[in-house]
């Protein structure tokens, strides 16, 4: 079995690079912190004995030979960035369950004939750069290297810039390499498991997601002497389609989820109308019927609103991940994991995106969800049990090992 | 009569400052380039030999001597800051066509019994520093002088440490002194005289206003796995707010204006559930009962809103500025000043707060409109001829010498 304490411990010490007051996490993809988490990580893994290579979206593989080296290895990992106002778990959990899997077999002396690798996958939150998961999507042929490093955030700054800026512009290709199996653990980020009382989650696949930004461009004009019938108030337009977005995920219940993330209005002033708002919009479904069917209704309403109230509208999908379904090797593996441990467990969909997704189009892929507290993340708040996470972690162990050695 | 093309070559010397590149100005309150416009307008006053005082708001006084100077003066002027994205004519019109005033007056030697001051008021605009017209409200005693300096921006910092900073924290004391007569000059900021094709709009008064901040918190939670029914999406709540705000306002007609001109919405990640918003609402009415009944629906709505949805709001109502009645004499001046100088003119309600409704408070008061096209103001697109800029200058002149000289 894996050491509970020391994965704890490991996770206690990354948490503390971008620690927030309330007790979260702010370690924004390609920041100062991420390159801080980035180096601690690396310095971990050459003290377990790997060699560690990272590729030109900054994806780091610290890697653990095998008997038979020359074989495709079996992998494992998930991300270091986190949101804004994030946890201390999502993502870095996927992380350092891997390593902690390689200082075991360290430990015991355990040799695989395949070799093993962690990874660090760039960006995943899609926070700082639009879309999620970009980097493990171009390892996986999904975006071109171009696409990838020429994300921006809302400053401007491309992925390419800043990889270089913080030094994890790597040199390997990314990508176009066999991988024999692929498992990320993470915690759930919802309230299924803890309310259904059970240990681990054997992911089944992910729902769909479809990411949008909007502009709309009214006039900008005094909040005086400015009839109301002469106005085109951009921020009325905006706040119609939030509410329209919100009732879209109502009304196509259960499954959607349905949210305007981000809003930026200008020129904010008191007592200016507002001129241009750019918000953004996530939709989510298992079924990709009732997400297309989500797509329309947005659209409808977005262009009939633009139109009635004479306001200009950029509406742009800037992303499409379809639903994805797992291998069912892994997925067995990572069942057949948890009843060896002798944890409680249960089917279960992924309602948030994982790097996990993307490298399923290129290898056999299953994931492992632990519980976390209210089922609460993308929040300081996030919480989750150092009892449930070892558990997760030796789910991860008996995974890894079993297809190591096939 | 002024001298139109040397008011037209100031103001386009002064919107160097702060220059946007859509032809606007931006140049909020107590910034360097604040300072800019307020040394610049200094020196001009020095040339048109006035002596100057700067008082502990940072508003300034430039004097033109009067021949029974003991008399108390008869005061015209304006502001200097902008909105975000404002024009080149909201209130620096005002200010500079006082100073043509002085400055016509020293052309033909005119002397008057009642010495003359030209005003610039401090942060009129309530964008950086809410709420509006704060610096001549502290001069007519509506607010204290420690209120005044305590206003804070959104970054934290105080109007008290920004003038300091500038260099425009004066010695005298704010208000407190006789006024014969205020008069200010400005462009009208509506459509009204444009559609009437009027020249001068004889302004009676304005309108009252209510200002609203709004906080409201929900829970930050992911956007994927975090079912509808669980959610407390705080924009969600805001968005429905503002679509009120505007029903308020288009319900209320005629006369009611309604705008939320302010959002920030936190941690605005584009998959992260909004935690916290802060918005502004600005209510306006020529008449306080409409008014009063506004406020009463606004409270009800946001309060059963909060309610329903289970959030957490902060309301509260930072500025009420009642309706405005302009002196009676004053108004009949402007008046009399049209039909003198043979320019069409209109009687008027303004829809905008001015520094002349709180100097109205403790001076007799009046003002003159000018059209700008379209009826668009706080929009970098703002227009004003040189005709009817010079025309509302040369009522000013009028207005003046009359008041200056009884
Ligand atoms: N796991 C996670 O938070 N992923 C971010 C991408 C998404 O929003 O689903
Ligand atoms: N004139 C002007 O724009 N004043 C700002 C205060 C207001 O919003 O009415």
């Amino acid at each position: 079995n894996v050491k509970g304490d020391r994965l704890w411990e490991s996770l206690m010490e990354m948490a503390k690079i971008g620690a927030t007051e309330k007790g979260g996490c702010c370690r924004l993809a390609l920041t100062d912190l991420d390159k801080e988490g980035r180096d601690l990580f690396s310095s971990w893994c050459n003290d377990a004995g790997c060699t560690i290579k990272v590729d030109k979206m900054g994806n780091i593989f610290a890697r653990r030979a095998g008997t038979r080296d020359d074989l495709p290895p079996v992998m494992t990992g998930s991300h270091l960035d986190t949101q804004p106002t994030g946890g201390k778990y999502d993502g870095v959990f996927g992380v350092l369950a891997g390593l902690e899997v390689l200082r075991t077999l360290n430990d015991f002396d355990v040799k695989t004939e395949h070799p093993i690798e962690v990874a660090v996958w760039t960006n995943e939150e899609g926070s700082r750069f639009a879309p999620a998961m970009v980097a493990s999507g171009v390892f996986a042929g999904v975006f071109d290297l171009e696409y990838g490093l020429s994300r921006a955030d809302l400053d401007g700054k491309t992925m390419g810039e800043e990889l270089k800026r913080i030094g994890y512009a790597g040199t390997e290709e990314v990508g176009g390499r066999e991988i024999k199996a692929f498992f990320e653990a993470h915690i759930e980020q919802g309230p299924i498991l803890e309310h259904e009382e059970k240990t681990i989650g054997v992911v089944m696949g992910a729902q769909g997601q479809r990411w949008y930004e909007i502009t709309i461009t009214g006039q900008e004009a005094h909040a005086g002497p400015t009839p109301m019938a002469r106005r085109k108030d951009a921020l009325v337009a905006a706040s119609k389609i939030v509410c329209e977005v919100n009732r879209i995920g109502l009304d196509n219940q259960p499954f959607a989820c349905a949210t305007v993330g981000l809003i930026q209005s200008s020129p904010n002033s008191r007592n200016t109308i507002p001129g241009e708002v750019f918000f953004t919009v996530d939709f989510r479904h298992p079924k990709d019927e009732i997400l297309s069917k989500m797509d329309a209704e947005l659209r409808a309403f977005a262009e009939k609103t633009a139109k009635d109230g004479g306001y200009e509208m950029k509406f742009e999908e800037i992303w499409y991940s379809p639903p994805v379904e797992f291998d069912k090797d892994c997925v067995n593996a990572v069942r057949k994991g948890s009843e060896i441990a002798g944890y409680s467990h249960m089917d279960i969909i992924s309602g948030a995106g994982h790097d996990a997704c993307y490298v399923s189009r290129v290898a056999p892929t299953g994931m492992i969800f632990v519980p976390c507290e209210n089922g609460i993340s993308h929040n300081e708040e996030e919480e989750a049990t150092p009892e449930d996470l070892a558990a997760g972690c030796n789910v991860l162990l008996h995974a890894i090992v079993e297809r190591a050695n096939i």
